[in-house]
């Protein structure tokens, strides 16, 4: 049968999500402790590739072909008690034949974190950008809604190489949601959209950054999308404040149909 | 002048707060720090000794015999500024002559953190006891209102070598608060009392931990203390669940008298 793993991750120890030889990431630790579990080393496919120091509450990794007899309860805390503290199994769940973390996917949320006062916090800087400059939290928010839509968004990310000369890749997203706020000195950016070119969430905050500094016009960001060109854009904010909190499915998919998922009796 | 730091650290990459040649101590890196500051090794003294893996959301230190004109806050902003992120200078202050970090503090409040749930949680991890079998908080508060009062602590930690043997080292505490609180999976231990002895609160956590477990009754308490014995009680608690939150002063010592802290103009 096939998995549906949900994960959370603090980033900080990890060279990203993508398995890499030599180099510890969390692909590689999950499917390590998997491959200690099951006996081989399983296919297994994520949402959404996180780069190196981004966080996750609500990744969702698929796993194939395991053998149909395990259990999913025991699956889930053995692999806590492998994993490091910094990588947690939240749910095991036996996912439809044709669900795939990555292609089911109909969008994914990230939220973005700044610490806006002028003292840091030991416990918040892990998961924020500390940015002791005062922002303009109004101006941030009104260029965002001039980002929300169908763009091409090469301003603001990296683009694969292109794999198939005939076929090149595409820079297009559809940007659901870009919402700004502010609550204890931190400011929260939350974006949704079908997917991200790389970089990109880190992007749209380094640029809104720079209208809360007051050095760009919520009013420019037309010109910048229009530009194609990162230079264009802000520069990267920082890993550390990243967090994919959710990947949103189809409701058919989200939770697989066993007997005891419908509250019958099992 | 002296001054009053107000600091918050995460204590994981410290070997604890006191300085210890060639590891990094939390006094350690804040003392370098203020010496590039001033030019000098200051004389410091501190309200908590928190053993290695311990933090502090309120501890306090007392700075002596500084230039009188320093600027408290650029010392604040600049001390932040070479510190690592997990130490945080909250708050510089001039403090009344006679204040004394450790001699002037009343009482000292501590929280423990217990994440107690079947799923782990890496963003709890570093300061939370992960602890999935399910603990009866009612028996664990019960039990904690036994250990409140003045008591010979001997079996809930340990004492310092005696430095004049006729005046042998004394574990009689005054605990003036021990409380048990649930929620959303973390059980919360707050302890305050007049001064604690090495590992206490640790060892009173895992005393409790073992009477929410049901291997203890709550009506143990009392003997446990009269053994005035270490091996009569639970074992020591993890580090990384333990905070100093506050540390408790008379109202004139809180913050010292200046034009500007009065609200008159400077």
């Amino acid at each position: 049968m096939n998995l549906r793993l949900d994960i959370a991750y603090d980033g900080g120890p990890f060279r990203g999500f993508a398995r890499q030889p030599n180099v510890r990431t969390i692909q590689g630790e999950i499917e390590s402790s998997i491959a200690k579990l099951v006996g081989f080393e399983p296919r297994t496919v994520v949402a959404g590739r996180t780069d190196a120091g981004v966080h996750a509450l609500g990744q969702v990794m698929s796993v194939f072909d395991v053998p149909d007899d395990v259990d999913l309860r025991k699956v889930r805390d053995a692999l806590n008690a492998m994993l490091a503290p910094s990588i947690t199994i939240r749910n095991v769940t036996e996912a439809h034949p044709d669900f795939h973390a990555r292609f089911s996917a109909r969008s994914r949320t990230y939220v973005y974190g700044i610490l806006n006062r002028d003292v840091p916090d030991p416990f918040l800087a892990p998961t924020t950008w500390f940015h002791p400059e005062p922002l303009d939290v109004a101006a941030m928010a009104e260029a965002a809604g001039h980002l929300v839509g169908p763009h091409d968004f090469s301003s603001f990310g990296r683009l694969p190489e292109a794999s198939d000369p005939g076929n090149p890749p595409s820079a297009e997203r559809v940007l659901y949601e870009l919402g700004v706020s502010e609550e204890g000195g931190v400011v929260r950016i939350k974006a949704r959209a079908n997917a991200f070119i790389q970089q990109m969430v880190r992007s749209l905050v380094g640029t809104l950054a720079q209208v809360g500094e007051g050095r760009k016009d919520p009013s420019e960001m037309a010109s910048i999308l229009a530009a194609k060109d990162r230079a264009a854009a802000g520069p990267v904010a920082p890993p550390q404040g990243l967090c994919l909190v959710s990947v949103e499915y189809d409701e058919g998919w989200s939770y697989p149909i066993t007997a005891s998922d419908q509250g019958f009796p099992s």
